[in-house]
C-alpha cells in the first residue's frame, strides 16, 4: 500500500506455507479504487477452522462461514473490504452465498468449501457487480509469490495505515513447517464500525478438531487480549487454514506434543499481528501493555487487565505520558474480581510508583519524560498474593480518535 | 460560584428542610482559595443513611462514615474538597477521625455522630492545619438561610463548572415536607480522579432502616444510572439526612404508602441532580439518554443501556450529532444479555432509523442537523418483545475530555 506498509512487513524471504495461492484485486467496492477483494486458495482440500464475533448482531458472511467450520475440505478464503454486508437481512445472505458460488466456480470447488469474510460499511447492500468483478479479477491473478501474498493482505484492509503480515517457521520431525498470517485492524473507523479480520495459514498437518481447538486457544491469548475501544464488531473473524502439504505430506497428523509446539509458535505469530492491530488503532499515539499478577486466578487477572486497559482515564493518562497510578489502581479496584488493596503494587516502565497500598515518592517528571519518549508503555500491576496473571494490550485515547469518530458520516 | 451557578440554581424560595444549618468556608486546602469545607448540622439527632462506592480501593472517610450509617443519632455531615484522603493509609484514617473530633467539639455532639466525606487529589496527606481552619471557620458561620445552603453546596465542588442543588416539597398528612439536595460532579478531573458526592436532606419522619433502604433504591434509579466515563471513584458517597423536624414533628414515622410517595419525589430530586452531574461532565458538549425496552427483564435492559452509553464509538457519534444506528445497535449486541436482532428497533430523537433488524431510508442530514441543534439526544432502543426496560444518562466524548485528562498532572 504505502511506505508504511513496507516498514511493517516481515523480513524476506517470507515463509509462505506450501500449497496456497493468493491474489488481491480492486473491484471498485471502495470508492478510492484501492484493492478490495482478497482470495486465498489451497491447491487441495485443506483443514479450515474459524472463531467469530460474539456480538449478537452478526453479519451474513459470519453466519454463513461459521456454519461451514471446522472442515477438512476447505479450499477458499474469500474476503471483500469496503462493505461489511452486515444488517442487510435476507438479501445480504443471498449476496454472501452468491460470492461463494462465484469463487467456487472460478476455482473449481464446491461452494460449501468457500469461506467468506466482509468488512467495511454496515447496513448497505453489497454492490454485487463490483464484487463479482473483483472476484473474477482476483481469480485470474492467483499466484504463490510473496507479492501475491502481500497483495491479498492489502486487499483485506479498510482504513488501516499499513498492512499486517507475519511469517515464521517451526521445525518438527526434522521438517520445516511454515506459518504465514495476515490481519486487518480493529478500532473503529468512519463511516461506521470496522472489524478485526485475520487469517493464519500453515502447511502443518493438523486435523479439523485440533485446528478448531488450537485456534480458539491462540485467539484467546492474542486477538482477544487487545483493544482499541472495546467495541465488538458484527464481523470479527479469524480463520486458520492448514494445508498439511508440507515436506512431510502424507505423514500422520501432529500428536499433542507436536501440536503444542506448533501452537506456541502460531500464538507468537498471532500476538505480533494483534500488537500491530493495536499500534494501528485509530488515532493511537501510544501503545500500552497492562500486565496483572497476584490475582486469585488467570480469569480474574484478565478481567482486571481488560478493565484497566479500557478506562478512558487510564488511556488519556497514557496519551499524556502521565504515570498516574491513582487511575490504574482505582480501575483495578472497580474491575470486579477480589483484590488485596494493602498488597497492591504498581510498576510503570520499571519504576515502582505504588507499593503495598502506599504511594512512593518518585521523580514523576523524569518518569513522565521516559514514558513520553517511548511509543510503548508497560504497567505492571500486582493485586495480591495469588498466582493468577494476564496481559492485555491497548491503544491510548487521543483527541485524534475523537475527531475521526465524531465526524458526521451517516 | 459563578454566573453559571446562578443559572443552574433552583427557583427561590428554596424548600429547605427545617432543623438544618449550613456553612461553607475556605480553609486553604485548594490552592485557588475557593471554598473547600462544607458543614451540614442538624439541630437535633437525625436519621442518616449512606450509599458508598463499590470500588475495593476505598478512601479513609468512606470506611469511617460507612461504619456509622444508618443511624438515628446523626448530627453532622462534614465535607472537604481539594483532597480526597484516599490511598493515604493509617495516617489518612487518623486524619478523618480528627476531622470528626473537631466538628463534634465545635457543634456539641459526639464524634460518632459526625459523617465525613472528602474529594479531590488522591494519594496526598490532608493538610490538616488548613482543614482545621476551614472547619472552625465554617462552624462559626452556620445558618439556615438560602445563602448558607448554597455556600455549603459551593464548598463540596472541585472542578465542577456550576454548583448543583435541587429542592422540592411533598405534601402528606396535610403537611408540607421539604427535600433539598446537593451534589458535586463525577467525571474525571485533573490532577487525579474526582468523585461523586451527594447529600439529600428532608424533614420527613423516616426511620434509619427505611432511610437506608429508600436511599439505596433512590441511588439505583438516579446516581447509578449516569456516567461520564465509567470510572468508579474511591470516594463516591451519597448521604440521606432525615431530621423528622417537620410541622408534624412528634407524629409517627411514615408508613409504607407515605414513604413510597416521598421516595418518588426524592427520586425526582436525585434524578435532576444526576442529570446536572452528567451535563457538567468534563469536556461534555452533549448529553444523551439511552432508553432500552423489550429486554427480558429490567436488569438486562440496564446492562444494555449502560453498555451503549459507555461505548466510545457511540459517545463520539453523539458528539458529532451523527444518528449512527450501527454503533448503537452493535453495542447492544455485545452487551451480554440476550436480544432479538430481528425485533430490534431504534428511534433517534423521534425518528425511527432501524426497524426489526433493517435500516430505514431516512433523511440523515436533516436528523443530524436536529441532533446538533439540541444539547440533549434521546436514543430509544427496543431489543425484543420482553417487558424489561431501563434508562441511562451519559455525557458524550469530546476532544476537550481527552485534552483535559491527558495533561501531565502527576
Amino acid at each position: 500500500m504505502t511506505e508504511n506498509a513496507a516498514q511493517n512487513d516481515p523480513p524476506t524471504p517470507l515463509a509462505l506455507p506450501r500449497g496456497i495461492r493468493f491474489a488481491g484485486a480492486a473491484g471498485g467496492i471502495k470508492a478510492s479504487g484501492k484493492p478490495d477483494v482478497s482470495l486465498i486458495v489451497t491447491d487441495r482440500p485443506a483443514v479450515m477452522a474459524g472463531v467469530y464475533t460474539t456480538n449478537q448482531i452478526v453479519a451474513a458472511p459470519v453466519v454463513l462461514t461459521r456454519s461451514k467450520t471446522p472442515t477438512s475440505t476447505g479450499r477458499v478464503v474469500l474476503t471483500n473490504s469496503g462493505n461489511a454486508n452486515a444488517c442487510t437481512g435476507e438479501p445480504g445472505m443471498q449476496d454472501a452465498k452468491a460470492m461463494c458460488d462465484l469463487a467456487a466456480k472460478l476455482t473449481g470447488c464446491d461452494a460449501s468449501d468457500v469461506m467468506v469474510m466482509s468488512t467495511g460499511v454496515i447496513g448497505q447492500p453489497l454492490p454485487m457487480e463490483k464484487v463479482r468483478a473483483g472476484i473474477e479479477d482476483a481469480a485470474g491473478k492467483l499466484g504463490d509469490s510473496e507479492a501475491d501474498f502481500l497483495a491479498s493482505a492489502d486487499a483485506i484492509c479498510t482504513t488501516d495505515q499499513f498492512r499486517k503480515t507475519v511469517s515464521q517457521t517451526v521445525v518438527l520431525r526434522g521438517h520445516e513447517y511454515r506459518i504465514a498470517a495476515m490481519c486487518k485492524g480493529a478500532g473503529m473507523i468512519a463511516p461506521n464500525m470496522a472489524t478485526m479480520l485475520g487469517v493464519v495459514m500453515t502447511d502443518a498437518p493438523i486435523g479439523p478438531d485440533a485446528a478448531q481447538a488450537s485456534l480458539k486457544l491462540i485467539a484467546n491469548e492474542t486477538f482477544n487480549r487487545v483493544s482499541v475501544d472495546g467495541h465488538t464488531s458484527t464481523n470479527d473473524t479469524v480463520m486458520l487454514v492448514c494445508t498439511g502439504m508440507s515436506e512431510s505430506d502424507g505423514i500422520e497428523e501432529f500428536g499433542p506434543d507436536e501440536l503444542a509446539v506448533w501452537q506456541e509458535v502460531a500464538t507468537q505469530v498471532a500476538l505480533q499481528l494483534a500488537k500491530m492491530l493495536v499500534a494501528d488503532g485509530e488515532g493511537a499515539a501510544r501503545f500500552f501493555e497492562v500486565r496483572v499478577s497476584g490475582a486469585a486466578n488467570d480469569e480474574d487477572a484478565l478481567v482486571i487487565a481488560k478493565t484497566v486497559a479500557a478506562s478512558p482515564l487510564v488511556k488519556t493518562a497514557i496519551t499524556g505520558g502521565d504515570p498516574n497510578w491513582g487511575r490504574i489502581v482505582s480501575a483495578a479496584g472497580y474491575a470486579g474480581p477480589k483484590i488485596q488493596p494493602e498488597r497492591t503494587c504498581l510498576v510503570m516502565d520499571g519504576v515502582m510508583v505504588f507499593e503495598n497500598g502506599t504511594p512512593l515518592s518518585i521523580d514523576a517528571a523524569k518518569l513522565s519524560q521516559a514514558m513520553k519518549a517511548n511509543s510503548e508503555v508497560l504497567a505492571d500491576l500486582k493485586v495480591g498474593d495469588g498466582t493468577g496473571k494476564a496481559s492485555f494490550w491497548a491503544s491510548d485515547l487521543t483527541e485524534a480518535y475523537v475527531r475521526f469518530n465524531s465526524l458526521y458520516t451517516t
